[in-house]
């Protein structure tokens, strides 16, 4: 009893730890580590950067020889296999750790439990499935990358308190306050890739990129603030050469299904990667798009800011997992465009239903945290 | 310094008593007193009904001859002057009250400050003003009308939360679950009158009553429910003979620019008083309508349940005060109605901009309460 109140205790502290590489691990997890030894702490660390060691490798650095008998608490089953860095399974038997808890296993198919399999050959304590909700909490992208092969898709969306998204002149950047701009900063700083339509890169223009500037003030502050791939949907190419976003740092890929190789050498000369994939009905296949950026990309966290066109396409396509919602307290009134294109429903019972998992002040806006809850209709 | 927290501590006291009131003193305002000697609370009372004592003389017997050399603590000046009851500061005076704290004077320009004069010509102590806005905030109805001549006017909305409250067919009446419908039940309990449009009434045929059975509960129950007045706009009578509205207990109003005598027989033999109004570019002068309201129907606290037709039209006339805004947590998406019919937003500075004062979850959707700001564009 004691003991599994304990492991809870430390668990919650490893994923505390791990939350520190909420900006930087991208692609990798968010991975925390303690090793305890007799009741005390003997070694604490995070991963931070790709390339860089694992949470288990700095936390076993800061243990140095007090690991010898100690339990290792990690929030992500450790690596049994060369990637970047050596197996973590190799360091910890060296080191002496003689019971290993994880909160979760590794969601990677291709190495899900050897991890633990090697450490228990070796003749440690395993065992798994504390606080793992959290740590997938913690990780939304790279668990669903691993198991269904495409990012975890958040819609960020803003809106009038009547549910109106811009003037039907297009008119729209400047509803919400500078906190809740700040805010979407930070939504950008942890997403791999930003994903906007062609027709808001032509209506608006927008650069897409952190500025650390304007990010909100964290709780802990990266070494270094990371661009997200930006994303372009462009069926046919109609993307300006001249776009800002094509000037900004970090990289920009843009998906069509267009042949034109002239306005492509244009787009690719401008800085972009230009990807074509088969037309579907003349439009992008958008699972095929999410594959792509997820096995091309490695894409685990996607922010999705658009207009209403794609978002309601996404939307059809049970490809949004969750919207985040910003809400100015202003009325637009009827005429004004909404948030989602979906098609007529002919019933009220034919609505998407969410689960509203948040709603808090940002400045003088409202946001609203939901999941979409698909086919429950 | 003492005094004057004491002032605070028994005014709170005074207007939680008031609040009792909340929904049955209608048309007369929530009153509460308090009497105190010597720092012991001898007297408590507040008003219940109107026509039957208001709170002083409540509190004054309770206090019965302790409240000689007592300090008179109540949310709203007493009353000089004769209605259904006689007045209050008379029984102040003879009961022997030496101090008197009012939180707010009599907002009605007739009688302000001769209530408060009159205690000070028999030699007792006056001040005003501890709590006022609180005082104001218990009833915002009774403050507008005296002021103002119409009533406080809160608009009740439900809406998905993407902005839309019906199917182009109409249906709506369930998109919010039954807390949500409880929570109107309470605010049609407080209201003097439920306004709608004749085409709520056409499409919905709703009842517009307080069920008993179907209140939240209370925290202080009252002895009985009153049936808020019922109000249709309704400039062409098109209400129909056999609506629910016209079946159901307590009186109904319809309010008309139409001159057709058949029409309005049959409305009244239904039994609906009908009032017929100067048309202003054929339609009702919204402005014409509350005045009669406050003035004809002593309606101080006015519930608009309706459409997107009369809500847009009120709004745009800045006689809504607040809104309550019930958001069900689902997509309709932008084919579906929105909440306001306003014309077309040229710049998006041009909206109407809102202050939230609370959002708290009700069931599982969430309640708005947003007050406009007019005019500040």
């Amino acid at each position: 009893m004691t003991e599994v109140y304990n492991d809870q205790y430390y668990m919650s502290r490893a994923l505390k730890l791990a939350a520190r590489g909420l900006w930087t691990t991208d692609p990798n997890p968010r991975v925390g580590c303690v090793i305890v030894r007799d009741g005390e702490i003997v070694g604490e660390g995070w991963h931070e950067f790709a390339g860089e060691p694992h949470a288990e490798i700095n936390a076993l650095q800061m243990a140095k020889e007090k690991a010898q008998g100690a339990t290792c608490y990690v929030t992500l089953e450790p690596c049994c296999h060369y990637g970047r860095t050596p197996p973590c399974t190799d360091a910890l038997i060296r080191a002496g750790i003689t019971r290993v808890v994880a909160s979760t296993t590794d969601p990677n198919p291709i190495v899900a439990k050897k991890g633990l399999e090697q450490l228990m050959k070796a003749g440690i304590t395993v065992s798994s499935g504390i606080l793992g909700a959290e740590t997938e909490q913690l990780n939304p992208g790279f668990f669903m990358r691993m198991r269904h092969n495409r990012p975890y898709v958040r819609s960020k969306l803003a809106m009038s308190l009547d549910g109106r998204t811009a003037m039907a002149s297009g008119e729209s950047q400047w509803i919400t306050s500078q906190e809740a701009r700040r805010d979407v900063q930070a939504l950008r700083a942890r997403s791999s890739a930003v994903m906007t339509g062609a027709g808001t890169i032509l209506s608006d223009d927008p650069r897409l990129t952190v500025r650390e500037t304007e990010l909100p003030p964290f709780m802990f502050m990266p070494k270094r603030i990371r661009q997200p791939l930006r994303v372009i949907m462009d069926a046919h190419l109609s993307t300006p050469p001249d776009a800002k976003v094509l000037q900004e740092p970090g990289n920009t890929v843009i998906y069509t299904v267009s042949l034109n190789e002239t306005i492509r050498h244009m787009l690719e000369k401008a800085g972009a990667t230009v990807v074509v994939l088969c037309a579907v009905n003349g439009e992008l296949d958008l699972h095929a798009v999410c594959a792509s950026l997820a096995n091309d990309y490695h894409v685990n966290e996607l922010l999705l800011e658009t207009g209403s066109t794609l978002s309601g396409a996404m939307l059809r396509a049970q490809l949004i997992d969750e919207m985040v919602i910003y809400v100015a307290p202003l009325l637009m009134g009827n005429k004004a465009r909404g948030l989602f294109n979906l098609p007529q429903l002919e019933r009220l019972n034919q609505h998407i239903p969410l689960n509203i998992t948040e709603i808090r002040a940002i400045g003088r806006d409202w946001r609203i945290t939901a999941q979409p809850v698909y086919g429950s209709n």
